[in-house]
C-alpha cells in the first residue's frame, strides 16, 4: 500500500549544528526526503523547544552527534507521504513525534545499568527543525484534534513527561493534592492534568506574577518559595497530610524539601534537576513515609495515545508563553534560556 | 468467648529502662498481666534484637517513653489466655508480634506529612523483653510450623522488611538479580527470600569471611566492596545488565552507587542508613534508567501472614548468629554493636 | 479520654425486624445505647437505603439475623458521645458509617474460600435505621463538608462501589471511556466519578425518560437497550475501540455484552446482578482482548476516605430520587422495588 | 550492517497447507528466503505444536490463510543471516520465536472491541513448520543457554502463556497455592514455575496415571476430577483458604469451580476452553471473594525474556511427552488429538 504524494516543493528549510555552540548553527536548506521502507514523510507545521534542546545546541549533550545535525525533538505536521508498507497513517493525517523513538510500552527496551538509555530526536536521532521529516512510522501518534499543530507539538516531551508522572506512575485520582515545582512547560501541564483529574494543585514559584498567572490556569494554591519554606506551606496547606504527588523539578537539595511536604505512602516523581544533578535529602521521611520515587525519562507511546484522547476529552489547552517564527529560533533559544512560563513554539507554515 | 487459663507463675521477668542508656537497664519482676478487652496475653519464648533496640535503649530513638520502659520489638510465643471478645487465637496456639501494630494492609493510617508515621511495639508501645505480654489479638500473626520460636522471633522485623521489599514492592520474580548490602539480619533475609523465588543473589560486603559466609548460604555473588567498586562489579557480573532488585541498607552516598548499578525500569528498596542519614546520588541514573526507589519501614501484617506461609512452604530457616540467656542481654547487646552475621536471639524459655 | 456528653432524650426510634418480610417490620422506641470501650455513639440524621436492604427484610438473604433486628447500612450522623480509648473522633463530628466494618485497606481479611466473606452493617451486624447508633470507631469516616447529610449517606456503599471499582480497580483516568448499566444508584456515582476525572460516559438503559436524565447529569451518550444491541452501541460511539472500562451491573448473560464491548486490555467491574446471579459469557473476547473481570464487593475504608476528599474537591452531589420521612419506609421500600433514579434516603431529623 | 552468510543447501522443506484438513497437508520443497531489510534468517532446529495448530490444520480458526501456507508457532533455532538494519542478533545466535509478533511489552497495540487481536505465527502470519524461516528480527527471543532446540521450542507459547498468567498478571511468589487443571502444555509449565517460586501446586486431571507423573514433578497434591468435585478438594487440601491463582484451562462451566475454589481476593486465569466456549458461573464467589479474572492471550516479547532468563537461572526443564521426526507430523498431531503429558516436540535436525 505505497503511497506517494509530490510535494510541490523540492526543497526543505532545516535549522542545523555544524558544531557546538550557537554560532554553529545555521538554516539550510536541503532536499526533501522520500520516506524509506515503513516510513512516512511529514510537512512540519510547528515545533516545540524544551530546555535541553538549547543544551544541545551547546553541548551536545553528551550526544554522538552526526554534523550537520538537526535539534528539536517535539513536532506537529501532516503525512504527506507513506513508505512501502507502512499502514498506520495515510497523507493528510495530522501526526506528532514521539520523544523516545520506539518506546511502544512497558519498559524502556534500551540501554542497561552501564549504558544509559536515552535515544530521542534531536539526540541520537537528527530532530524535527525542519519543513519535512521521513521517520519510521512508529515514531508518530495522532495529533489531537481540539489543538492546533503549534499546540499539539507541546505533548511529545513536556505534555506526556507531566501525565506519565502523575497518570501512569502516580495513579492520579480526584481529590488528591499535587505540588508542582516551578511555571515551566512540564509544570503548568502538570497543574492543568491534575486539575482535569479533580486533583487540587498547589504550584512552587519564586515569582509572584508567575504564581499569579498559575492561579488564573486554576492552581489551587502558589506558594513563593522565596517567602516561606514551602515544605512547610504544604504542610500548612493540606493540614500536615501532605501532597500525595510532587512533580519534583528543582533537583538537587530541593529533594529533601520534597521528601518533607509528601504524604505518607505518596508519590515523588524526579523530573528535572534545575538546582543541581547532585540529588539529596533526609532517609527518615523515606524510611518512615514510604512514599515512592519515581525517575522520569518522559513516557511511551501508548501514555502518549492516552493523552491524546484525555487532551481531546477534556479540552485542556497547552500553555504556551510565545510563538516564533522559523527563522527567529536565536530569539526562541534567548526565551528559553529567560525561563518561559509553559511553552515555546517555532510556527514552520 | 472468653477463656481465661490462670497461668503456673504469678511474676514476669521483664528488662526496662528507669532511663536512657545501658547503666538503666535492669531485670525486673512484675506481676503477670491479665488480657484485657480484645487482648490475649502471650508467654514469650524468644525475642530478636534489632540495632533499633540498641538505640532505644541509648537514647530513645526520639519516642516519648514512659519509664519504667520495656524495649524490644520482635518476640516469638505461645498464647495463654484470650481476653473478653477476642477471637483470633486460642490458649496454646503459637504466636509472633508485628512490628507496626494495627497496620494490617494497604497504606499505612497513621501519621502526615509532618509527624512521621513510626509507632512500633519497644517504641511507641511497649516492649517485649518480658516473660508475658498482653496487647490486643490484631497485634500477632500465627507463627510458622516450621520454624521454632528462636527463630521465628526474627520474622516480625528483619524477615518482614526483606519480604516487603522485594515482594510486595518489589515483585520478585525466578531469574531476576538482587543485591543484598551486607550480612546482617535483613540482608540475609533477603538473600535466602530472593533464592527461594529462583533470583540470582549479588552480596557486597566488607569482610571476605562474610562473604564465605554468604555463599554457603546460596549467595551466587560475593563483592568485597573494599577490594573493589561495588557498582561496577555488579555491571560485570551481569553483562552490564544490572540488578533487577537493590536491598540499600547503607544508605548515604551509597544511594549513587545504588543508582549506577540498578539495571533499566528496576527497583531500589531504601532500607537502611549505616552510612548516614542524608542520602545522596547523581540524577541521571535516576532520569534515564526510570528505576523506582521504594521506602521501606516494615511492612503490614498481612504481608507477615503471606512471608510465615512462605517460610513453612520453602523452608527456610532465618540465620541465627548467636542465642543468649535472658540475663545475657547486656552481651547481647554488645554483640549486636560488632554487627552480627544474622540475627541476635534472646531465649527466655 | 472518656467524654460522655448526656444525650436529652432517653428512648431511640428504630426499625426492626422480627421476623421475615414487611408485615414483621415495625418502628419501635429503645433506650439509647452507651458507647462501649473503643465505640462511638452516633446520632443519625439520614439513611440511604440499597435494594439488598430490602432483601435482608424479605428474606435475610442468608444472614443470620438476631430479632429484633434492625436493617440497613449506609447513614450519616454526628458523634454524641465518646467511649473509653476512642480517639478518631470527638463529639459534634459528622461522620459516615462504612459498609464493610473493619475492611481497612488491601484485601479482605476475613472469610475464606469456601465462607464467603460478607460482613456488613444490617446484615451480619445490626442496622442503622435508628436515632441513635453506638459502633467501634473504625466503623466510622468523617463526612464530607461539602454534602448534607441525606446527600453523604449515599456514599458508603454505592458512591464506594463505584469508586472502588474505577479508581481502585480500574485506574480511572482522563479520556477513557466508561460503560455504565442502567440509572440506579451506582450507576449514576459511576457516571459522576467517570465525568468528575474527564472521562467519556456511555449510559444504557431500558427507559429513554432516564437516558434522558442521564443526559442532564452529563452522560455524553444513551443507549436504549431495548432498541438496539447494546454492545453493538458502544462499538459504534467509539470507532470500534470499544470501553476501557465497564460497571457490569445487570449480571447473568449481559456479561457476555460487556465482554464484546470492552476495548483491548480493558477493565469489567462486576457488581450486580440484576440478571440473573449465574454469569455467562464467549470466552474468545476473554482470552484475545485479554480483559481484566475484577469482582466488587463495595469497598474499604481507604477508599472511602479518599471518595470523600475527591467529592469535595469536585463538588459532586449525589443524586436522590426522593427523600422520605422516618416513619415512611414502606413507601420508601416499594420505590426501591420500582427502580429508582439514583438513590433512595430516609431523613431522620 | 548485512552479514550474508550462504547457507550450504538452496532449498528448504516445508510443511504446507494446500487447504484444509489433514489431506492437504504436504511436505514441499522450496527455495531458502533471503532476509529483507530488518530480518534474520533462522535456521528451525525444532518445532513445538500447540493444539491450536492441528484446529488450523483443520479449519483455519478463522485466520485468513494464503495456500500454500505452513503452519505451527513455536519454534528454535539458529541466526544464519541478518537483512539490512537487523541489529539485534548475529550469526551463530541461537533463538526462539514469539507467538504474537510485535507484542513488545505493556498492553496489545492491535485489535480492538469488535476485531479480536489474534496476529500470530502460523495464523494471520505464517508458520514455522519449516528449515528455515525470515521474520523481522524483533520476532525472535535469544533462546535459553541451559536448554536445547527442542526444549527452548516449546517456550514462546506453552511456556510464556503459564508464565504470564502468574508472574505477570498473578504476582506469584512463594507461599502461593496454585491449582493447574491437567497435565497439558500450559499446565505442566504452570506447575514447575509455581514450584521455582517456592508455591504449592495442586494438579487436578481425570487421569490417576497423569497424577502419578505430575507428583513426580513436583506437584503437592494431584486431585482425580472423576472421583471428586475438585473445588471441594481445594478446600480441603487448604484448610478452606482456597487457590490463590488458578490456571483455568478447561473453561466453560469449569469457571464456576475456580470461582468456588478461588481464595479471598485471588487470581483466576482463563487460558483455555476444552469444555466449552461459553464459560460460565455463579456470581456470588466472584462478588464476594473479590478475585481478579485476567484473560490470557500467551503474552510480550518482554515476558519471554524474563521466562528464558528463569529458565536459565532454575533450571526449570520442559516436559516433552515425545519428539517426532520433521516426516512425521501426521503421528505428532495424532498424539496431540489424544492429549500428551507436556509438549510435543518435532525435530528437523
Amino acid at each position: 500500500m505505497t503511497v506517494t504524494i509530490k510535494p510541490a516543493q523540492t526543497l526543505a528549510r532545516r535549522w542545523q549544528m555544524t558544531g557546538f555552540g550557537r554560532d554553529n548553527l545555521t538554516l539550510a536548506e536541503t532536499p526533501i526526503p522520500s520516506p524509506g521502507p515503513g516510513e512516512v514523510l511529514v510537512r512540519v507545521s510547528a515545533v516545540s523547544l524544551n530546555y535541553r534542546d538549547k543544551l544541545v545546541i551547546e553541548n551536545g549533550m553528551g550526544f554522538d552527534l552526526a554534523f550537520p545535525f538537526t535539534p528539536a525533538s517535539d513536532m506537529a505536521g501532516t503525512v504527506e507521504a507513506v513508505g512501502d508498507g507502512a499502514g498506520r497513517f495515510r497523507p493528510g493525517d495530522r501526526v506528532i513525534s514521539t520523544f523516545s523513538p520506539g518506546w511502544i510500552d512497558g519498559k524502556l527496551a534500551i540501554g542497561n545499568a552501564r549504558t544509559l538509555p536515552y535515544r530521542t530526536l534531536g539526540g541520537s536521532h537528527p530532530g524535527v527543525l525542519s519543513d519535512y521529516v521521513s521517520f519510521p512510522e512508529d515514531w508518530f501518534v495522532a495529533a489531537p484534534a481540539s489543538l492546533d499543530d503549534g499546540e499539539a507539538s507541546t505533548l511529545p516531551c513536556a505534555g506526556l513527561t507531566a501525565w506519565f508522572a502523575l497518570v501512569e506512575c502516580g495513579r492520579l485520582h480526584a481529590g488528591q493534592t499535587v505540588v508542582v515545582q516551578g511555571t515551566g512547560g512540564v509544570a503548568l501541564f502538570g497543574l492543568q492534568i491534575a486539575r482535569a483529574h479533580g486533583a487540587e494543585v498547589i504550584v512552587t514559584s519564586g515569582s509572584a506574577a508567575k504564581l499569579d498567572r498559575a492561579s488564573a490556569l486554576g492552581a489551587d494554591h502558589g506558594v513563593d518559595r522565596t517567602a516561606e519554606d514551602w515544605a512547610e506551606a504544604v504542610w500548612r496547606l493540606t493540614g500536615d497530610r501532605g501532597a500525595d504527588q510532587i512533580l519534583e523539578l528543582a533537583g538537587g537539595a530541593n529533594l529533601g524539601k520534597s521528601l518533607q511536604a509528601v504524604a505518607v505512602g505518596a508519590h515523588i516523581a524526579v523530573i528535572g534537576v534545575l538546582d543541581g544533578f547532585e540529588i539529596s535529602g533526609p532517609a527518615s521521611p523515606l524510611l518512615l513515609k514510604t512514599p515512592t520515587i519515581s525517575g522520569i525519562s518522559v513516557g511511551h507511546r501508548r501514555a502518549l495515545e492516552d493523552l491524546v484522547r484525555a487532551i481531546d476529552r477534556t479540552g485542556i489547552k497547552p500553555v504556551i508563553d510565545r510563538r516564533y517564527g522559523f527563522a527567529e529560533l536565536p530569539a526562541a533559544l534567548d526565551h528559553l534560556e529567560r525561563g518561559p512560563f509553559g511553552k515555546i513554539v517555532i510556527d514552520l507554515v
